[in-house]
């Protein structure tokens, strides 16, 4: 049981209507393994420059994650989001990028990383994230995140990093971008048809939807009536849903991958109801299971709301 | 058991991607009746002109749907729509709009109409839904529908018809615009205390959403290849939905609700497969059932689909 994330470990300085804050750690790895760290051991592999110190080491560490595949480069920075959301959260404005250390970052995989039994390839460049792959030989579950920027320049690799994975998750937008298609259970089977066996299409407030040679699975966004801070919301998914994978033993079934999507549902509520890591940092185990259970009621057409019994 | 819907029976010309066509029957009393004949004695409200003729008639009339409300004007044209769909069928555009007769729409209704035990105001000026519903002062149950226009143009009667419904049924854009609330479920609790129990928010491709005092559910959109034509789509949810509590004895709780969610989702579903209203008036109620179990599998964390059973 053993969960590597090859990723960003960012600093992000984000405003929404309800604050702002400035420098905050985040990241896909790091978003993505403090949801993750709940289920199973994980492992992020990317570079920090000097800006990293011991209290930055210490928000994951301190809570189990697995911090030997982090790469100090002397003398560097890390990379670096500053955006805006406007009320409407859904509209998000990015105002400065600084790559920093991850601009030449070329992934080096310690031996525990490789052996992992389940590997998140993070929204990097293709090429990279076919790299990391061969490497992790073994893994008996692989995912991968993309974006548009790499549809846009990189596609061809894109394609073939697809080909090499279980499981794609990303945004219903950039399933119909990859694709070409509008239509979002076409477009999900056409990248079945690459090779994946299942498709997560990434809904925002919506929620989320599975595709798999089996069929189709869905759940909402959980409702809260306090969002703050968007930012890092898929990325905590993304660790809920491959943290539960890499948890259960046997096969990872639909059922299993339903259960798993509930997970990534629930963590990334959590992550939306604070600014950066802050909720998700300070979760329990015990309040992930309840919300997962209100979750599992929202959604059963049987069983009424515990309020309504 | 009966149920009175007052709203538009019109012709639509519709061009989409996958084909056109000119003057079909159309409307939202006619779609939602469609609907919701398959659970219960439907009756629409309202006027047509002379190019309303025994075709129409028929379609409705050998379906089961009462016509005997549907007012027709000597000498005067139906209301009609033009519009067309981008690839993206999220996107639609109106090309003309003729009220004709529904202009000088002044609803009324018969004693069997006034006698209905469930009502659905479909999305007509505000002040004729509070006409329409002080006529039906012994409904058990009744919703509304409206639309930006008349948020823009009559809010304060939109929100005094709303504190005199049960339940209303809009677009989830809608209920933010309403409110001023960008946090949807801040929105429906914002309309819930204006006085409905219940709060369904539209959310096209994605589905719907349940509020209650009680809880809150939610069911993704159902998942098809084929969409064709979307119009009247929410007119045939919002008829799945009314048609089925219409048809349940005793009272109307959660459970049913939800369930009523449902049969408004799998007959959205159906609507939009083709054009107008050319699925729906084929539809069996094997066919409806055989989806809504369909649709509960797909919603069920622990039930497998059943080809993978």
């Amino acid at each position: 049981m053993s969960l590597t994330v090859v990723g960003s470990i960012a600093f992000d300085s984000v405003r929404t209507p309800f604050g702002e804050r400035e420098h905050m750690l985040g990241g896909t790895s790091v978003h993505f393994s403090l949801a993750a760290r709940f289920f199973t051991e994980v492992r992020p592999v990317g570079p920090v420059g000097d800006d990293f110190g011991e209290a930055e080491l210490e928000l994951l560490a301190g809570r189990g994650v697995i911090v030997d595949d982090i790469e100090r480069v002397p003398g560097g920075r890390s990379f670096f989001w500053r955006g805006r959301y406007e009320y409407d959260l859904n509209v998000a404005h990015t105002e400065d990028t600084q790559l920093g250390v991850f601009g030449d970052f070329e992934p080096k995989l310690s031996e525990a990383a490789k052996s992992a039994d389940v590997l998140f390839l993070a929204n990097i460049q293709p090429d990279l994230q076919r790299q990391v792959r061969a490497q992790c030989a073994g893994a008996r579950f692989c995912a991968l995140d993309s974006m548009n920027l790499w549809i846009d320049t990189a596609k061809d690799s894109l394609l073939a990093a697809i080909r090499e994975v279980d499981c794609v998750i990303v945004n219903d937008a950039e399933i119909r971008q990859l694709t070409g298609e509008s239509n979002l259970a076409r477009a999900a089977r056409a990248v079945m048809e690459m090779g994946p066996r299942a498709v997560v299409a990434k809904q925002g407030e919506y929620g989320a939807a599975l595709f798999t040679e089996h069929g189709f699975f869905a759940l909402p966004g959980f409702p809260l009536e306090e969002v703050r801070d968007p930012t890092g919301a898929g990325d905590s998914f993304a660790g809920g849903f491959l943290g539960y994978l890499d948890s259960q033993d046997g096969d990872l079934d639909d059922a299993c991958l339903r259960r798993a999507m509930g997970y990534g549902t629930v963590l990334a509520s959590f992550n939306v109801e604070e600014f950066g890591t802050e909720r998700v940092a300070r979760l329990t185990r015990e309040e992930i299971d309840e919300r997962f259970e209100a979750l599992r009621d929202m959604t059963d057409f049987d069983v009424l709301p515990a309020s309504a019994k």
